[in-house]
């Protein structure tokens, strides 16, 4: 299988080399700087036009930064053979989902995994071992172009978890963009109120909450404008929770400030307890109608009830009009996955 | 000098173990388990009764939970004879300040230490090794009291830093409160946004931010409770600056969120780099008019140049109409205090 990577920085020269060594792909770097990863061995042939480098490819993967990445997946699209999946890395989804506009041939990817340090000098195969990636295929999205970029995932050592674009965008604003910003407000607040003060020497939490205050500011200011509708809401529903805080404070309501606090340790309790097992998993196999949209149809139902598909395969029967999807899920999982897929109307559409 | 402490548990046990190796203290403590603690060793006589444990003190201090410590303040005081000062040890200050009424043998305090584990058995004399303790004298407070609290806060090894209780209880609201209610919001909107999933296995910074989500709800709700006023205003700036934010996101104004980023950068890099030195020391001594409140006048100077006063002395003139007041600060901070003294007109009011 042809792979070509599109922009060969830390994420795309890992991806390369981790494609290279699975046996796999036979991997094409594009970039100014590609003729570097091809001596350092990240890829196996290095080009600087993106058409050639798009040429009977099966896969294709952009991982340029931010900024430039819906613009290069509307540029890869138009360029890549009708068969080629197409996907990209951005930590915010809606732009790149948006600028493919509905082309079968794309599914959104975000592998959580490599900011500190950029630079394909720094690639290295085991970057994405064990990293959650998320995949964020449409109702438009082929189910041949999702398996392809499933596989991808996994065979880099991922855990791809399927999602709706607007969902993961949100998630990421609450889980990761948020923190930034109270982060940012701690330190402001805190600098307001210290005046010339120093830090009090005792104050953990202090420290532990601002860790990643004025972080990387061209990086950022540039994270949060790709998510700012969903940041935008995280924000709005932050200011009506202090709202609520305030006007307990104001009432001297203290049933009120221990509930709301037993709340967030019961959040708290349930966020860090849970995790991704890495147990033994079951297939399951469903026929399927050959139609656009079925197996990401699949696949989100699943992601809804945060069942994880360790790998996913696809058997087109040979009149192309139906074929055989097979899922392997968490074998703890495997009822609610039977049960889940059984309440999805697939003849529907 | 004698010693009361009202309360022992880690605090009053901790400190009078303390107190008592220095051979400088008769320590009594007072408290319906006084007798456990003197068996322990924390304290050379135990007592139930209040008023017999004040007869003849020279110094007491209220060691008690927070919710009980002002109603305690002030029946110390009614006990408590002429030349005995008092102080706390509570988080927050502006209750027990406003419970003291403006008597100049009080003195508000706060140890930043030990809150992890409770009860005097667990109290051990390096408790304080090193902490910051913040002491609260007001423009009534006598240069006599504030010298004695000052000399037991030193002698417990810990770091005295002199501010108003307004500020103090401000800067506990930015630098300790808010953190916790930042935590709590971040878990109830990740709790919502994640639904039934689990949170993304990567994503330290929520991680940290959140440790302290939901932390003992009964000790929390008291101490938001106990810091209402300051805390509220904290949350009203912080929903003054999510609105700033939230505006820059609406207008896409990548140049604001950027600078907004670099400013929090630099708020963070000063609070942090900064400390309190261990270095050398030298002593600045100044005459002084005896009236109430002149030495709470320059500690509070100093304070507000963020000049720590590692030691402290008063030398009554005979007269009683004036006196010498010795203070030692850091070598590199002595000539920005002789300026700050300077400036005091110590004869005022």
């Amino acid at each position: 299988m042809i792979l070509t990577v599109v922009g060969v920085g830390l994420i795309g020269g890992s991806l390369g080399l981790a494609a290279r060594r699975s046996g796999e792909f036979t991997v094409r770097g594009v970039s100014p700087r590609a003729a570097l990863a091809l001596e350092a061995g990240l890829i196996d042939e290095a080009f600087e036009d993106l058409g050639e480098a798009l040429a009977g490819a099966d896969l294709a993967v952009v991982a340029v930064p931010a900024g430039i990445a819906a613009q290069k997946v509307r540029e890869v699209l138009a360029a890549a053979p009708e068969g080629c999946a197409v996907t990209d890395v951005c930590s915010t989804k809606a732009a790149v989902v948006e600028a493919a506009a509905g082309d079968e041939r794309f599914v959104g990817g975000h592998p959580l995994a490599g900011a500190e340090v950029a630079g394909f000098e720094n690639a290295r195969e085991g970057l994405f071992e064990d990293a959650t990636w998320y995949l964020t295929p449409t109702s438009t999205t082929s189910g041949v172009a999702l398996e392809k970029v499933h596989r991808l995932v996994t065979t880099a050592g991922a855990r791809p978890t399927i999602l709706e674009a607007a969902e993961h965008d949100r998630m990421m604003a609450a889980v990761s963009h948020l923190p930034h910003v109270f982060a940012n407000l701690l330190v402001g607040q805190a600098a307001a109120a210290l005046g010339d003060r120093s830090i009090p020497v005792a104050g953990p939490s202090f420290r532990d909450a601002t860790r990643v205050a004025g972080a990387s500011p061209e990086l950022w200011a540039s994270i949060y404008e790709s998510n700012a509708d969903a940041l935008a809401e995280e924000i709005d529903a932050a200011i009506a929770r202090l709202e609520a805080v305030r006007g307990a404070l104001g009432s001297g309501d203290v049933d009120w400030l221990r509930g709301w606090q037993e709340q967030a340790a019961g959040d708290r309790r349930r966020l860090t307890d849970e995790g991704l097992g890495g147990g033994p998993v079951r297939e399951i196999s469903i026929a399927v109608p050959n139609r656009p949209g079925v197996v990401a149809e699949i696949a989100l139902a699943l992601g809804r009830e945060d069942i994880s598909i360790a790998d996913l395969a696809l058997s087109p029967a040979p009149d192309r009009r139906s074929g055989t999807i097979s899922l392997w899920v968490a074998e703890d999982r495997a009822g609610d996955a039977e049960r889940c897929l059984a309440g999805i109307d697939l003849a529907a559409q």
